[in-house]
């Protein structure tokens, strides 16, 4: 399951609408005869490509699935019926299926005589690499990431606007990671217009990934020709509102689950007020400045009461940096 | 040596200016027969605690000391002779004396015909009890760490200027203990009239601790006499002066060698600009605030390339919150 996990996250960012998944094949003698991901939208799904490559050498074998394979007719056939027709004999899953029309895979296999067993490494899959499809899914909206890089004293640039740069580059390079990861990467006009922010995905030689998010620049402000977000390294799309509601609707019928929120403050404190920030992932630089904007504008908080409560899932070292993900404490956090 | 580090432990904030030493005795046998610890100023020496616990039993026996045992006449006698008179046959010591008058101990020793080692957990003990000593020899001022909490998004307090609490009950109660180990804890008027703080070192039970370090309330804002402050549970000192060369000569001038800087920003800002800070502890806690002020005022940084770089020592939860340790990057830093 390890294996068919490191095959889905290799896919994120390339399957939405749809879940990354990931599948491998076993063989009778316990050989790996068959890996396979989710291919784009309309494409075939993890099971199907793991079964090509696997061939006859899938009967009688096991199936290791991220997701509960499907068993409803899409613009694929159903998964469940592929693997049962395949002659595979067992099938191991992660995360149960939450989407209704798709639900039922399971028992579809095991109608058919086939041994299946869900909850392999559920958790890791869940909070990986199916998190924002999921949340999708039970939210009806995209999921949200928000990424900052501020120093110690909460800094996101000098008192003249300068920021490059205040995060070392481990951190910088994790960023077009997390970027490439993402359907959608989004800011407001603000930072379109001080930073001449790309908001691409580039490699560690500074090229562009051939895979490229859509670029969302977000507020009522023109924007001119000549900024480098709307040159042709990426799709850009300009949405005049900073209300984070109609923002994510827009994104979600275009078909966007996961969503990297990269600033200002003004665009960030209005997804915070609205409860609509899902994680939190913050590079802290160990520098100082005392004075400059900091990363968060105003969220709707007035008095300590009202801070949006959050806990922190992991800290790690990013180079010099410090790396904080969080996610909203229980009972915070809107639809 | 492990021993007489935590037993040096104990006695931070009791013996300055003199420096908090540990120092366990070992008979012949192997056995532990003497404990000691540096006595408040004029009272013995760790060395001397721990011989006279040890009593005859030192003959013959090795000697653990954190610091290298003086050999200058001072308030008490040199500890080296002490030793070499109490017979001890071996000493072994973690930190080289760097206090030109008390040097020598080690060689007044191997005259003696003393086996002396020295260098055993010298990182431990010269990053850790005896820092802040060792700091005020070298540069002749007292150690400055400086303690802020603030939320993910850099605000030490909300809009409104509230901010109990925005660290967790670990990280206060922390505090406490870091202002136990300190000889002065110093704030600006503005905290002192704004959060009306008390200052002092307070157990897990709200009991006032037995000792308390010296209250420093700097700037030239007169503060009321009901101010928390001013009360009679600890010694408080008012400097009406906001340069952080005239506050610390002051402090150093009374004998202060440990400080904690609780704040607020401008005094905090003050203190960065003149690189008079030598440490950082920061709790960073998972809220979000979107407006309220921020950990550090004007520190003489324009632009990013001016900021001040630090180099993070440690990161570590407390309770819900992130605690980051950072020492000045190399090259930073003042005198």
């Amino acid at each position: 399951m390890a294996a068919a996990l490191a095959l889905s996250e290799g896919v994120r960012g390339t399957t939405s609408p749809n879940p990354p998944v990931g599948a491998v094949i076993v063989d009778v003698g316990g050989e790996v005869v068959g890996r396979g991901a989710t291919q784009p939208p309309g494409g075939p799904h993890a099971e199907v490509m793991a079964l090509r490559e696997a061939g006859e050498r899938a009967r009688g074998g096991t199936a290791y699935v991220t997701l509960e394979p499907c068993g409803h007719q899409g613009r694929t056939p159903p998964c469940a019926q592929t693997l049962r027709d395949a002659g595979v004999a067992a099938v191991r899953y992660a995360v149960t299926d939450p989407n209704p029309p798709a639900a039922g895979g399971a028992e579809v296999l095991r109608a058919a005589g086939v041994d299946v067993v869900g909850g392999l490494l559920a958790d890791e899959v869940a909070g990986g690499p199916l998190r924002a499809w999921l949340h999708s899914v039970r939210t009806g909206r995209p999921h949200v990431t928000w990424k900052y890089a501020a120093t110690l004293d909460g800094r996101v640039a000098a008192a003249d606007r300068t920021s490059r740069w205040i995060s070392g580059p481990e951190s910088r390079a994790e960023v077009h990671r997390i970027r490439a990861a993402a359907d959608a990467v989004v800011a407001g006009t603000g930072t379109v217009l001080v930073d001449d922010a790309w908001l691409t995905v580039r490699g560690a030689d500074g090229d562009l990934a051939d895979r490229q998010p859509l670029r969302v620049v977000v507020g009522a402000r023109e924007i001119p020709g000549t900024a480098r977000v709307l040159d042709d390294a990426a799709p850009t799309l300009q949405l005049h509102t900073h209300d984070p509601r109609e923002v994510l609707a827009a994104l979600a019928e275009r078909g966007v689950v996961d969503v990297l929120l990269e600033g200002g403050p003004t665009l960030a404190g209005a997804f915070a007020g609205a409860g609509m920030i899902d994680r939190i992932v913050g590079y802290v630089a160990p520098a100082l400045l005392g004075a400059g904007p900091t990363a968060l504008g105003p969220a709707g908080v007035s008095t300590i009461t009202e801070a949006h409560r959050w806990r922190v899932e992991g800290v790690t070292m990013s180079g010099d940096d410090v790396r904080i993900t969080a996610v909203p404490a229980a009972g915070e956090g809107g639809p």
